[in-house]
């Protein structure tokens, strides 16, 4: 057997490794920046996003997303997990290959759940993850990784900040917009009061899992690390990605304390997943000091993103999803177009001239429009059939007890008084 | 050198780190599950159950399971690590050997201490992490994958599903049935009260900490991705393992909402580890339609399994882990005997008999014997010699006060009301 | 392209990952050990530390450290991530290489937040970070492993107990020592109080992690497992530390089972880093039962050491890092002179004499020397500058609110009293 065959597996299964690890980053980033009385809801949401979107992107997502392409718009589904092999990257294994994909299929749907935190219905959750693994994401995952009417332009989206996190922070926008505030976030007059989370070290545990898992999103998405120049490209990714989230957090950091006096934590913590969205599109084609730009570039963007959209949209959406995925998505993978210094297509930057901007223009806006699109529809055809939101006072007891039936996620808690 | 010896070893090494992470989510999970009062106790029981066993392994446990055969039932032990080699897998270093079995069998032990949680003294728990890791396992194993007798019968444990998690279970059964409920567990007419756990989201971190760790349990068990044909099966073990857990996960989650009214939060994160024990027997031999159907049948078994240990045979197991690991780890190598679908023995439902299924029935029920005979010596010895049980008083005050002088594992905590 | 590099980068790579969680289990630790009251600032600082330093060190330490020797004392520095490249282990890719490197000046400087946690200002912190990661840790870093006088001495220090932990830990104490204990840690009569931290489950979630990192941080400085014998040396690295961990962790909870009369859980879990750090050295060259004597030793050593620093020194030191990594990281490379069972150099008991011994104390000292002096330096600076310590009012109130505007890390903890 060829024995690259086999090193290039074993990357692959490690990236898809660490990339499922996201899966508990998110679960602990949401639920640490909400409230202690939907702490089982939220985990039970980020829970069924896997469980669901791994059953049914084997079951037909897979097969939208690489079956052989039909007028660069679609692919020819078969089911479970077969596909007729012409979009497998060279020497990867096709269950190694369905691994990867299922894993980074339900990155976009984990995303939808923290904007929608804290009064979604969980079953109205459990549709959206669904339709999203079935549908939302193959469809525009063909387009761009699949042989698709975007790959064929030449766009740009190496790890997925358009694929996977543009996705995801649309339809949370969509699905956030549409719920309405949480009780209590906007007073008679608008005012935006800040809703704090019960866990600021669950949260930022979260963070750094996310991180850790990144480099595993970014780098695993090579593919090979035996093909020519792949070795170079996946050691640079580690650099560029590290190096873009340091400077986003370094900035964000800094832009709250100027803005807000004091350096601010939560906001910071953010930073660093805004400086991992924005990397993502283009971690293999910019240079290290490029990527330090990014990163300053979307930590200073997402500040102002998450009050934009908190105060001036009035969009309620407790952890800051669309700020920081959803924005940046769509902001890193245009940077790429002004960055890029390696490989085929060069940025404005680097002599490259407008080409690239434009195409990854088009494409940020045309998954945008699908996902708006079929986000909405998704969305009044869920709150059609069962309703989106849950009822006042389910909200105001809690999602733990009224969906659940959980007393608390932290019942016994109050025996630490006891024992004191 | 050959090469193919460095990249099998750095898969084991690889496979090896994901499974020593799953102590770190036995421990979330246990502790999670458990009173406030007694977190700390948990925590230094996993620590010493991970710290003994690793060293009585490398002493002579790891002798007596991979020794030269005796009359199929022992190996013949040298002590340190030391065997006469015959038992490796080709082309593994035997420190890469010995460091993946010593954490698979310390994965064993730690399932006990989830069902004696909350009661049993600690001294109690240290030596029977020790007989565990001495003998109960070592000798099982060496039946299954020390070319012992059930080897050479054909029985088929992939990666342990009888091997470490049924012994565990049981060791766990035998364990919690010999301690006796908890104070309050049970009411005077036999009435079981739900004792609710101090956090469902450190419970939560470890459900996904071992999801991620089962992958490594389970697919580098192939020991090898270079050999021939051993690349796919790894691979496919990625997606057996991550389809059964799904749709176990997903089975509870409808299952308790029948059965309950509501989509039961930690019955269902309970979900993930009965699809994920289910499916370790077969994980290499299953197509992954055969572990969906393993998931679903482990996720029923599971939901109405805790029920009877709790109801019926009024077992009190605060964790759950009878019902998860003992049930399911017998379950699982037993449904391999219907399901095998590739390799030299095929199951019942793919032609190839019951030839198969007869064996794993034999294997289960030898395995078993072995285990609940040695751990109702075990335990009787400790019981003679240290007692099993803490006092009334010291389990009403909580054993991190009682056994370790700990005030409290959140000593601290009230200083957040001080802040407000 | 030759297979081996692919190999050996792959493994580097797969290790700097887990030396990277290896933040994530620093946070964890230094927060669960101390108070609520300043979780979020832990957090931060941590973070700040990670992001300055992977910064700075790409900016200018890693030319420092790796650059072309200057009289054995220094490297001549090329900015941003390039050096000339005679430094570079043989095959890895130089972004491979950076990478990994970034990650192990940064665990040096994560060190020091823990033994000035909840008093040090948090830009002073900041400062602290850039100036370890710019020229304390890579002046010394280079002296060891850039081919500077005590590399060509013939010092042997495989992963890093005295280039990063020593560093570390004698940062710490300095900082420590200028900071002064907390309020309310000494009494007038200068008795010690225990100040308990305010979450052992995530102190000890932290240790796991530390755990599984420090496989990466110890093995993967082989840099290769192709190469002739590194197989073999990378192998037994795995067995090494494990066994010292282990060894340390049980010898530590015996010691004070016998000095208190109950075996102490936080003590313990430090056992487990002073096993760690003490094997850091020498990992590669010792046996497994010289490990297991090594960790012996690190354990008892803690024990008293901690106590040496807190009851005698005075030294308020809130998560025992002084006594973990300063204490430990120099024992670990002066027993490697005793130990030394394999390589070139033996140590004492393996018949090679006392030149491998006064070698590793003339480096250790001469490391001592260097991290005192630049500390001192360091720390006076930034007194003079901006100030070390918060008010009185601040640390009264905690630095979460008063650096950082936090009102709470668990602001909405309460709502559990309201559910029930």
């Amino acid at each position: 057997m060829n024995i690259n065959i086999s090193i290039d597996n074993l990357w692959v299964i490690f990236g898809g490794i660490l990339v499922f690890w996201m899966q508990a980053g998110f679960a602990m980033v949401e639920t640490g920046f909400t409230r202690s009385k939907n702490a089982g809801n939220v985990i039970m949401k980020n829970l069924m996003n896997f469980t669901l979107g791994s059953l049914i992107f084997w079951i037909i997502g897979f097969g939208i997303m690489f079956g052989s392409d039909i007028g660069g718009v679609i692919g020819m589904p078969k089911l479970f997990g077969a596909v007729d092999g012409s979009a497998y990257p060279k020497g990867i294994s096709s269950y190694t290959f369905l691994f990867f994909e299922t894993i980074f299929c339900t990155t976009a749907s984990t995303i939808v759940s923290g904007a929608m935190a804290e009064r979604a219905k969980f079953i109205s959750y459990c549709i959206c993850s669904v339709a999203i693994g079935a549908i939302i994401y193959p469809v525009a995952g063909h387009w761009i990784w699949g042989n698709g009417w975007l790959f064929k332009l030449g766009f740009h989206d190496f790890a997925g900040a358009t694929v996977v996190y543009s996705i995801g922070g649309w339809c949370a926008l969509i699905g956030a917009a549409m719920l309405g505030p949480r009780i209590g976030k906007y007073s008679k007059h608008g005012k935006s009061t800040a809703i704090p989370g019960h866990s600021l070290t669950l949260g930022a545990l979260g963070v750094f899992i996310l991180w850790m898992g990144w480099f595993g999103f970014n780098a695993a998405s090579s593919m090979s690390i035996t093909g020519e120049g792949l070795l170079e490209i996946t050691s640079r990714i580690f650099i560029t990605t590290n190096l873009s989230a340091a400077a986003s957090t370094m900035t964000t950091m800094i832009s709250t304390w100027i803005k807000y006096g004091k350096p601010e934590v939560s906001l910071t913590l953010n930073g660093v997943l805004a400086g991992l969205v924005a990397i993502t599109a283009g971690c293999d084609v910019v240079t290290p000091k490029g990527a330090v730009i990014i990163g300053i570039i979307a930590g200073i963007v997402m500040v102002y993103g998450i009050e934009f959209i908190d105060k001036v949209l009035k969009i309620d959406d407790p952890v800051g999803v669309i700020g920081v995925y959803c924005i940046n998505g769509g902001l890193g993978t245009v940077l790429t177009g002004l960055f890029a210094a390696y490989g085929n297509s060069l940025g404005v930057f680097y002599g490259g001239g407008f080409n690239l901007l434009i195409i990854q223009l088009i494409g940020v806006i045309a998954v945008g429009i699908w996902s708006v699109v079929a986000a909405t529809i998704l969305f009044r055809v869920i709150k059609a059939i069962v309703g989106l939101r849950v009822t006042r006072k389910e909200e105001i007891r809690g999602l733990d007890i009224e969906e659940h039936g959980l007393e608390s996620s932290y019942a016994d808690f109050q025996s630490i008084d006891l024992n004191m």
